[in-house]
């Protein structure tokens, strides 16, 4: 039998109006945490009638933000969005629901929304059962990735954990002495501040905020209008009661411990995380409790101590290095990891897809943990 | 008074040959050494009589071949030559008397030819005083890169030094257990062979020799025919004397010792270097001992104490490293380089120029040292 060539279930209208929407959806990055972006529209005969996005938790979603301003024009018309369309009652009512009482005939998703309770019971059954024609899976890589910590966390139920170092050629992160501003270029810093800008939450590991006390805030005006300020998560033993610059910023602060007589001091929260025999702390409960509390990122900046735990507990999705054209070569320089032996090449820890890019003199390295 | 655009002392069709000719030139590469690539051409208005290139050490300089190539009709005409024309008796008489016996009207050439024997006397005095016109400068910085390592030794008196290291995102060559093959991935091997395709020489410490028993050999048929291989030298005492790779080769070995009762055993050559104090080897005198023997550019490949010593005597002009996406982290791996202890950022020593190119999931880092 001859093969023949597959035909796309999607024309080239529909293609160009789901690439639209996802740029709509994108315009409200850092807005509508919890929730995903998305963005969805109304057309009949290739002819826009309107679109609708989602701005906020508690707002419309994107779906009935659409049928809301068809004003009326609903009936026979098609629907499209960039996410399965909610079944559940949230915040809101189900989508569903309300795309059935507009009288839509046909709705196009891109991808499908891993939130557990819509995938109860998902879009595409509840509105076939209503005579509505469903398709789904058009541009879904670009809308997975749109909303990539959303679905990753909603997915496996932990945030996306995202390592960063900035360091010399030969892996350093600091003199001896502990100095290590600026190892990295202005560039670097700004990129930095980007990914930042991009996350539910910052951590850092104790000894770092009692050694390098960093503002860990988003500078550059990068967080918009409305967009919440990553959390800042210290996670460590010991707390020193001190003016750190982390607590003049007005993001909330949580202090992640295994020490149960710690006192709340001036953090806005203290997560008490049980100890762990190795690596120390129960990495487990310290994501499950990222996860309860709606936090679907996270950005680990330092410093080796956390840099090693995290990878030696496996728990790590992305590494990505600033490297400046710099060598160190002090033995007693403090190096990015300290890892168990390996005796084989084979058997060192590998970083996938990785990307790089120059950034002045700097190279930005970013790559992907096995999983 | 307003200062006038200055008009280009060089028409469009002498910039185009000027281009034309450093292309010839280069096609050449790895066959002249010790003299550079060098092309000329005879032409007259705007129309090509003939060309000229130098093909080897010995042969006619590129300005006599193209006077020959003429058939004759060369009185009147001018000459294009991406170098200084030689005034000195070498090899072969010096270039200027058959330019001026040939009845040339006027001469560009690119840039000057810093050869200590050029420079006693300039081409263009001896030129100018048989009234020939002489114009220079044209593509002189593309003329010079064509022939860096030569212009570079000619102007300094010694070779051009070159690091290159293939290591972990973490700064190590090898694991604890000396197992460092292979930390790169293959595209990077390749680019390390085509760096090897043009230097002069590849130099090991003795401890890399001994431990890695490498080939250092120009693979991937990148040398060309009639090219000269790299010759190779091992840095170090005491000699252990087995059945190395590099005696398999055919390749020219020299064995660079400060240990005077070295026998040569194997090696082509042995240079006798004396001792310094610190940082151990007189690299003063090794410089000097290369270029003496025609060596101009030198590419280091390790180990880690040859890197470190050859980057504490300051005498490396270029480092390049291909970092593979690997974290060792381990503490007794080791390190690309050990150097001496500095307390401030701003005393680690920093390259400059950086380049950088991601070769498949490596990323290849170039930059030079400060002089």
């Amino acid at each position: 039998m001859t093969k023949q060539p597959m035909q796309s279930k999607f024309s080239f209208f529909e293609t160009e109006l789901m690439a639209t929407l996802l740029e709509k959806a994108q315009e409200y990055q850092g807005k509508t945490h919890p929730n995903p972006l998305v963005a969805a529209a109304i057309y009949k005969d290739n002819t826009i009638i309107s679109y609708g996005v989602h701005k906020k938790k508690g707002s419309h979603h994107a779906e009935v933000e659409a049928i809301l301003s068809a004003k009326g024009e609903t009936h026979g018309a098609s629907l499209m969005v960039t996410l399965e369309p909610c079944t559940h009652t949230g915040a809101t009512p189900p989508c569903v629901e309300a795309i059935i009482n507009a009288g839509i005939k046909d709705v196009i998703y891109a991808c499908d929304d891993p939130n557990e309770q819509v995938r109860k019971q998902g879009a595409q059954e509840i509105l076939e059962a209503h005579g509505i024609t469903v398709r789904s899976g058009l541009l879904a890589e670009d809308a997975i990735n749109l909303n990539q910590a959303y679905m990753y966390a909603k997915r496996n139920k932990r945030p996306y954990i995202h390592l960063k170092a900035g360091m010399s050629l030969d892996g350093k992160i600091a003199l001896a002495s502990g100095e290590s501003c600026y190892i990295t270029n202005e560039a670097s810093r700004k990129k930095v501040h980007e990914i930042r800008a991009g996350v539910d939450a910052i951590a850092i590991g104790m000894g770092t905020l009692v050694a390098d006390n960093p503002k860990l805030t988003v500078r550059y005006n990068l967080l918009k209008d409305q967009q919440k300020a990553p959390k800042i998560i210290v996670i460590g033993q010991q707390f020193l009661d001190k003016e750190y610059e982390i607590f003049k910023s007005g993001y909330e602060t949580i202090l992640a411990t295994s020490n149960e007589s710690t006192i709340k001091n001036q953090f806005s929260d203290v997560w008490c995380i049980p100890d762990q025999e190795n690596p120390g702390i129960n990495w487990d409960y310290f994501l499950n409790k990222c996860y309860e509390n709606d936090i679907y990122s996270v950005l680990i900046e330092g410093g080796r101590n956390l840099f090693s735990d995290v990878l030696t507990a496996g728990i790590v999705n992305q590494c990505s290095f600033f490297i400046a054209p710099k060598l160190f070569g002090q033995e007693d320089a403090i190096s990015v990891v300290t890892l168990a032996p390996v005796h084989h090449l084979a058997d060192v820890l590998s970083l996938t897809n990785i990307k790089s890019e120059q950034l002045d003199d700097n190279i930005y390295i970013t790559g992907f943990c096995n999983e």
